[in-house]
């Protein structure tokens, strides 16, 4: 998308914007090249020769824009996971008022488990979990922008929900926690151990969200006397 | 514990036993070895010829034992799974008459915890799951040593409770699903991608146990009027 965005740019630019749209085509490019070599290849079987090369430029612009191939493959595992994050939390509609607790949540959940349980993100992380050992700030990173993130984001939603009384938690923070993993982890640790082929299709996931959500509401519900509101 | 067993046999033993005994202390002491370096080098990062060395035997009689690396590392992830699996879910006490299910629940995710949440197996894991691409017979034994036997086990005892009036499933294998992820999965996807400092101490396990149990009743506890006996 970045990439059609700064092809496209007008002509008769100044020099400087151009400077700049060529170095983040070059940006970019690079990204692009590691995201690939890295996935098929893990992280100390890919060098930055092969990602100067396949990325086209030298490999000294390759070091211009990242210090070390930690530093780009840090930059990577932020990228990919952030960008699903926004996908499943950004400006979701809130529940509409009388709306269907259920069917919002199984929403939300599909939404969930679509945007996370592909094979490039399956092996960014199969990838990220081999290298932890090694190389812990990948898997801290891929922690904080991915389950933590959605926890917190799960248990913002929660609170407004519980405050307007569809839901009953105690602690909106245990609620996400238990949400989020009834949600993904079946589906994500099957595709961990048994590969991509293991990724549910669509029907499949979305009976997995509803028993989930299913669960999620016994336990989370609204009660029969209404909380007062805080 | 097989170590000292066959240390310690009995002086005067036919000469077929002692080479059989022998034997069976070599293929400990590679097995011993190869657990070792794997979980310290990586699948990879180490060789037959270490393996061998460790363990005071030739290359020759690692490779009588086992016919390749990849399966010394199978045996190696099975057994380790295995014995996990064993000390979980064998030889437990059933529920006693009139007992609390929320208790026996709470003990025996508990146990679960504190059996899988052990350095060497998280060790074992991510080194499983960083090797899927390449060796996917790893990631099968481990799934099915592991989560899909953990799965079977509830799923065999929820049925029991569930004839029993103490339980109300309408899919015992679902109800496990969702028992055991309810169970593992924050904690086990946390020290995945955190490292082994992340492992929970015993109280925080047993607080996180309840709260899954807790959320596992809410939707599966025994409803006002109990099921007919199938």
């Amino acid at each position: 998308m970045k990439k059609a965005a700064s092809a496209a740019k007008p002509a008769g630019k100044p020099a400087a914007l151009e400077e700049t749209s060529s170095s983040e085509r070059k940006h970019e490019a690079i990204v692009e090249a590691a995201k690939d070599l890295f996935l098929r290849g893990g992280y100390l079987g890919t060098n930055m020769d092969e990602i100067a090369a396949l990325s086209g430029v030298s490999k000294q612009t390759v070091y211009k824009h990242f210090a070390s191939k930690e530093a780009l493959f840090i930059e990577i595992v932020n990228s990919m996971t952030n960008t699903a994050g926004d996908t499943v939390h950004n400006q979701i509609p809130e529940l509409e008022e009388g709306g269907d607790v259920a069917s919002y949540l199984v929403d939300y959940a599909t939404r969930q488990l679509t945007v996370v349980l592909t094979p490039p993100i399956m092996q960014l992380r199969r990838l990220v979990i081999g290298e932890v050992g090694r190389f812990s700030e990948l898997g801290k990173v891929l922690y904080e922008r991915g389950p933590e993130r959605a926890i917190n984001m799960l248990a913002a939603l929660f609170e407004r929900l519980a405050e307007r009384g569809v839901l009953a938690t105690h602690d909106a923070n245990v609620a996400a926690s238990h949400f989020n993993w009834l949600v993904m982890s079946e589906p994500l640790n099957r595709i961990m151990l048994l590969g991509d082929e293991a990724i549910p299709k669509a029907a499949e996931l979305r009976r997995h969200a509803k028993e989930a959500v299913r669960v999620f509401l016994a336990a989370y519900g609204q009660k029969p006397v209404r909380r007062r509101p805080r």
